[in-house]
């Protein structure tokens, strides 16, 4: 005996265009594997004229998208709408939740910024969303979480969550240049955008770290309380220095599940050379967790093209319409009663990487030295450069000092004629 | 309502203890979560008065394995044997199944040497078998892979399977040390066994890539057919050269998922400085995938401790036991049916390193590039050192080389007196 599941898609983009073809393809298969009609209901376009990477010849098209989210008839609503229009896009989501409609989403921006109330809405609601597309690339990271860490607590996550930065910060370190150049070059391949400053600013990881925090830790923390630091303030100097304090820099996302809360840092950082994400080069995202049992645990894969994304939406319709823990309609039903809105923690502390240029003076090393042990920041590394048009190098790494102290530090280097040209964090462990 | 599954255990050795403490600490929240007591019945341990690591007060010990698997009152087997008496603890798995129990497994080598006969019995009987502690060491491999990549064709794999030989040519690549030394010093931090010949010689990497294969890609490879190569004849000036090259050398594992059958490499190999494998050091486990729809992906863990393979085998325990797709006991009922069993293929082409020392004569480098333009073997890189003792060292990459004309070419090099150091193989893509 089948049953028919009638799919309704937002969006006729790269993404939706390949997604239609990959439900088209695997109709068949469907009936045979979980006896069940994978119908395709009404799809939303915002321009019924243009030509699309599909056939739309079969297709029902509206250039209305509440066609789509209020057909009665439609059980499941993939969300193929790109960046752009995320207030639109979040109320389409929220009113197919409304009625009673399971979502695939696949704009991470949406689901970052409105989480909270689109989570809200499920725990009143008898229906599943799903949003594997949304981050990770072509890593099925959410599923791999919920199915095989039942058990597990996540403890911290460390992470490469934008490709594109991280393909431009290998450029810089393997052919020495500079970020603008490396940017243009991944331009020219299609790994950065046009409009790249969501990759670049590093809003991009940290939608995906906000994500990945709902279903990791299962905590949830309002992004507007978050910051970043751009992925793009990065000298290729500094990159040098970093290798031979054993480091490298990285474009990271860190988050912690604290007691208290999530702590979140993303932004440049330096890792030590040992740790896998310092060696996750080119166009590969990485997330490494920290389980309270499996210990560390690393997820690498390339960052996700419009194949990839649309064959993840399509293995989360799948995991809806197949599932073995089904509703009476066949169905799958989830709680999201186990998410919980927490605080971000504003941790003092930090671990700082920092390059000043001094005039080349004896003793000037002495007096940063000196200064810094009458704050109390202990010194773990340190490295005196050669002497560049009257000015010399210094490098070092100090820990576990707090941001007032830190102020303090900087003001008194600039009395003292030292200028400061770098400060990065530095993940210690 | 609840229903009893009783638990029979063999072996009581250091993960066999943990895995009767974990079952203890997890009675109360398998009844609330699936409804399910979890009793321990018979234990199976070799010498009765033996102090263990677990209380054993409450436990139903016996000195006969076959007390264990011969019990109806017992559902499910946890095999704990560790690595001797392979071939009876093999027969206390055959019996276990076909006394209608489900088994959960860790000893790699009897999986390996016997799956087949294992398997056939499964095909007959509707029990399940699980093993993920058998590989991958903390990475849920098996489970990932089944529970996350169902609809993909794994076409290849690129692992670092055995932690211990990763440890040491970590050593040998950062601290310059011989592969000798940087064995004793694995044995002395407890990441090599006193023996360690099952590591060093490659087999238990060997079992692991045909437990791997037989899940990933659904294909057994009789053992027998198989042959691995050393990971101990590395030396550290290989290393060096190989950087220069732009590859590291690792102790790999490559299998291939051909038409005609399953192609196996083992052993130590150079791979590109910037694959993921190649970055992957210290004690730790890489297994890198090239999925037909996701491409590249990989998973990274550390080598497992007796914790987390324990832990594991509770994954697996509860995989069985609080089933969504449960029999009419409850218990998971699994086919095996779609395995099958298929030829070892042997690829006839190499890509080759070569290390060979010359009397420094004028026109050797010539000699070497004529002995093999005259077997049209093709050069991809070459390197000259710097003269030792009167010799000269020449390095060389060769792409796609027949066996029959690598012989040739070796033969002529000896009778040009070109002494050849090292050959290794190299993985070009």
């Amino acid at each position: 005996m089948s049953r028919t599941v009638k799919v309704g898609i937002l969006g006729l983009g790269v993404v939706g265009a390949e997604l239609v073809n990959i439900i088209k393809a695997n109709q068949e298969n469907m009936l045979k594997k979980y006896g069940v009609n994978v119908e395709i209901g009404k799809v939303y376009v915002r321009d019924l004229s243009k030509k699309r990477a599909t056939d739309t010849s079969d297709l029902k098209l509206t250039n209305n998208a509440y066609d789509v989210v209020y057909d009665n008839e439609i059980d499941v609503v993939c969300e193929c709408m790109g960046g752009s229009g995320t207030e639109e896009t979040k109320d389409y989501v929220v009113k197919a939740i409304e009625h009673n409609k399971s979502v695939v989403m696949s704009s991470k921006k949406v689901l970052a910024l409105y989480g909270n109330e689109i989570l809200q809405l499920l725990k009143e609601r008898e229906v599943s969303l799903r949003y594997d597309a949304t981050v990770g690339g072509g890593i099925p990271i959410t599923k791999i979480i919920k199915e095989c860490f039942k058990g597990e607590r996540i403890e911290k996550l460390v992470g490469i969550l934008n490709a594109t930065s991280n393909f431009i910060y290998t450029r810089m370190e393997k052919d020495n240049m500079s970020f603008e150049d490396a940017l243009k070059k991944a331009q020219k391949l299609g790994y950065a955008e046009n409009d790249p400053s969501e990759d670049i600013n590093g809003f991009d990881a940290l939608y995906k770290a906000v994500i990945l925090t709902l279903f990791s830790m299962k905590k949830w923390v309002d992004i507007k309380t978050l910051s970043t630091t751009p992925f793009s303030n990065i000298d290729v100097l500094d990159m040098k220095y970093a290798s031979e304090l054993g480091y490298k820099i990285k474009p990271l996302a860190i988050v912690e599940n604290r007691e208290s809360g999530i702590r979140y840092r993303l932004g440049p950082c330096l890792i030590k050379e040992n740790h896998i994400a310092a060696n996750t080069v080119e166009n590969y995202n990485i997330i490494v967790f920290k389980g309270s049992n499996t210990g560390v645990l690393g997820f690498y894969g390339q960052g996700a093209g419009s194949k990839p994304t649309a064959s993840a939406m399509f293995d989360d319709l799948v995991g809806i319409i197949g599932s073995d823990g089904a509703g009476s309609d066949g169905l799958l039903r989830e709680t999201y009663r186990d998410i919980t809105s927490v605080e971000n923690v504003n941790e003092n502390k930090n671990n700082l990487y920092w390059r000043m240029d001094v005039e080349n003076i004896v003793g000037k090393l002495a007096l940063i030295c000196t200064i810094l042990a009458k704050n109390s920041v202990n010194i773990e590394k340190v490295i005196q450069k050669d002497e560049i048009e009257g000015k010399i190098g210094v490098v070092l790494l100090t820990s576990n000092a707090d941001s007032t102290t830190i102020s303090k530090i900087i003001d008194e280097f600039s009395e003292n004629h030292i200028e400061i040209r770098t400060i990065l964090p530095f993940l210690g462990e």
